[in-house]
């Protein structure tokens, strides 16, 4: 993409409104707009991000052998009177009316609707196991949103539902989740650490968060820091395999948030040196609920026996449109955003010094082709803006590579790279710099 | 895929409330559910055809210049109000009242808001032209939903706004939709005739739809039979080259809908036997309108001169998730749907003919690996059904290819190959078919 032709308000100036880095840089990187409260627009280089990572989540989920199908955003009342939920929802719940008096909602979750596809087709064991997930815009109409992205109204969510015949098969679909839930977050660059956790509206006993460590969480968590050294699972984990030995792992160091924190235990189980209290952002949830929707719904399956019994059910969430926000609480500077280069909007931008300058002029194009030709998909700063802008601009927006290309060096025949990260910057030839870049 | 685990829960019999081959066709292939009147969910193969086609469309938006971004589902009656339309807009609209007693909309299109987000970022002509674009669910609450996803209430609509300092400009902007169109349907398979439309309350006096023939379509078309052969456009057109020729070759044969058409016309510029009436559903349409928007919304620019002008604007729709049912409105038989390649849900059928017999699940397995590491994306249909139910389930769901192996023919060496379209079998070694459906 030629940034004279592209889309990329940024801004000068830090919003007032914004209390927290991924808001503020959300918004001044020209990512973000807000357009009601809770509400936003995701500008194009926000659009990037959010596909980048929700394409990481579809790429797990059919890994661990889910699959996807799309349900609609609105749902009928009706639907959640036979879970009984619909009056325990509340004021998150958006209600709304149609034209003919019927009573709609924009769907928070969608464990309802799920249940009355599966429970249309679905009737026998031989069908089973299934776990279907979809990646749609939801709804919470919370009392007081905040934090952009991270607490917003209209948000995107991967929500996964399994159906198993019984509980032993229903916690093996938990775990592969579970499995799916630490590559996922591994992928971008996270540190995602699994905690016990509150059931609350969902309902069953069987629950973790998963949560990235941040200082501007909502929730303090308390852990047993060695978590941060486990291995991740590979990609070629056997998902039809145990996976029973890695979730062990993962469990059997203390980690919990403060809603089911238990001081006696953390204390009996973690020696004092390894104690770390933090506050940390929700980017998933698990839950193993059995039959309390299958059971009101009547969404029973044949058993091998010739017995019909309600479908044992778990629910899977994670935060897409959150996590735009929470990698950035996770990885920023002062000067901007660091993008992990598995979500970058783009994997290098290309700093033209001197557009006009026949010199620069070629080989910004020799380097764009390249690049683009090696699905490095490059930013080429061909604008009249100063350097000093164009700098600004390239660490507040946090693509992973710098490719700064100037006059001066190229009459040296060199370009100058420079990796985000760390900020270091290296003078090289254009050909070498290439080459870091693809290598 | 293999098929065993797959979610495909196709109908044996045809729902007696579905009234057109495409909404029939959906409903039985398990493409589809109706959750509630106009608002489906897209089951997994459903939501394979509707990403295909979604990547289509964006791909052509993107060769054309326009830069994708997504903006909210729901959006604030007071944006409306602005542009005048909140009130004319009548029952179509879903008006929404949050728990704040705020006025929200789900949005049945997005002239004001992208109107917004421009006034708010871009200010001198030296940023034009711009066209910024979105794929994101959509509602009508349409008095009569019907038809499936043909005339459904919740849809998937992608719409590009572009901006332009002056009307020559917009012009351009507008004849780079109108290619870019071109290409986007024939890329799906389907004739789509761009004819002289009404703008409706998008507003403006420049506007075409594009119109696939069929007989279920809700418009009455004329049009001179030869527009069906004129060339479309190469992937290498030059968008930011003059493409009034193009523009003026697919214009200067007579095509209009019912409500434009004018007979006087018609008969004095077409010869007799060039005359075609039919009936056509509208995939798309484009719109300039000019300052409709921008100059009530006070979105405006400073020219070259110093001047502040209000933006030129255009509009330009393609529905998405109507799409599907369009395609298979152009393409299925009494068997069942036939997919053009580049929208089917899955490249290849693998068919084995006795699951459990060694040399059969060899050679599926072998097809399966050869298909899927060619990037065909092989339906492998390992379940127990008999052979009878196999052929008749691949013929519904319509995939280009079946390759159909059993134990007799395998003993010979052979399998067969069925192209869906012509529906011819021929017999051959599992190399050739391999060859012929990856060659």
């Amino acid at each position: 993409m030629r940034l004279s032709r592209y889309f990329l308000p940024v801004l000068k100036q830090t919003p007032a409104e914004a209390q927290i880095p991924s808001h503020r840089l959300m918004l001044r990187a020209g990512m973000l707009r807000q357009e009601a409260a809770g509400i936003y627009a995701w500008l194009p280089l926000g659009h990037r991000v959010l596909k980048k990572v929700e394409q990481i989540v579809r790429e797990e989920m059919d890994r661990a052998g889910a699959i996807e199908l799309l349900m609609p955003t609105l749902q009928l009342a009706d639907l959640w009177r036979e879970s009984g939920r619909y009056d325990d929802y509340g004021k998150e719940m958006l209600r709304i009316t149609d034209r003919h008096d019927r009573e709609l909602l924009f769907g928070p979750t969608n464990e309802e609707m799920i249940t009355e596809i599966f429970r249309a087709y679905v009737h026998s064991y031989k069908d089973l196991p299934k776990n279907l997930y979809h990646i749609q815009w939801k709804f919470r109409d919370e009392q007081r949103p905040r934090f952009g992205v991270m607490r917003g109204r209209e948000f995107l969510m991967k929500d996964a539902y399994s159906f198993d015949l019984d509980e032993e098969s229903g916690r093996k679909s938990y775990n592969q989740m579970f499995v799916a839930y630490l590559r996922t977050f591994a992928r971008m660059g996270l540190k995602a650490i699994p905690m016990k956790a509150e059931t609350g509206p969902i309902g069953g006993d069987l629950s973790h968060e998963f949560i990235v460590l941040a200082e501007t969480g909502e929730s303090a968590v308390f852990c047993d820091k060695r978590v941060l050294d486990l291995p991740i699972p590979g990609f070629d984990v056997d998902y039809r395999g145990d996976l029973q030995p890695i979730i062990d792992q993962w469990t059997s160091l203390y980690a919990a948030t403060e809603d089911v924190h238990d001081v006696a235990r953390y204390e009996r189980e973690t020696a004092p040196e390894n104690r770390m209290t933090a506050r940390g952002i929700e980017v998933g949830q698990v839950f193993f609920f059995g039959d309390k929707y299958s059971k009101p719904m009547k969404a029973t399956v044949t058993g091998p026996d010739g017995v019909d019994r309600a479908v044992q059910m778990g629910s899977y969430g994670v935060g897409v449109s959150r996590l735009a926000g929470a990698i950035i609480e996770a990885s920023h500077d002062d000067d901007g955003i660091i993008w992990p280069d598995p979500v970058a909007p783009f994997g290098a931008g290309i700093l033209n010094l001197k557009p006009g300058d026949a010199a620069c002029d070629a080989a910004c194009e020799t380097a764009y082709a390249a690049l683009s030709a090696a699905g490095k998909e490059p930013l080429l700063d061909d604008t009249d803006e100063r350097p000093g802008g164009k700098f600004a601009t390239m660490d507040l927006i946090g693509l992973p590579w710098q490719l700064i290309i100037g006059p001066r060096g190229l009459a040296e025949g060199t370009v100058e790279l420079k990796r985000r990260a760390p900020g270091e910057r290296k003078t090289l030839s254009l050909e070498s710099a290439i080459q870091a870049i693809t290598g």
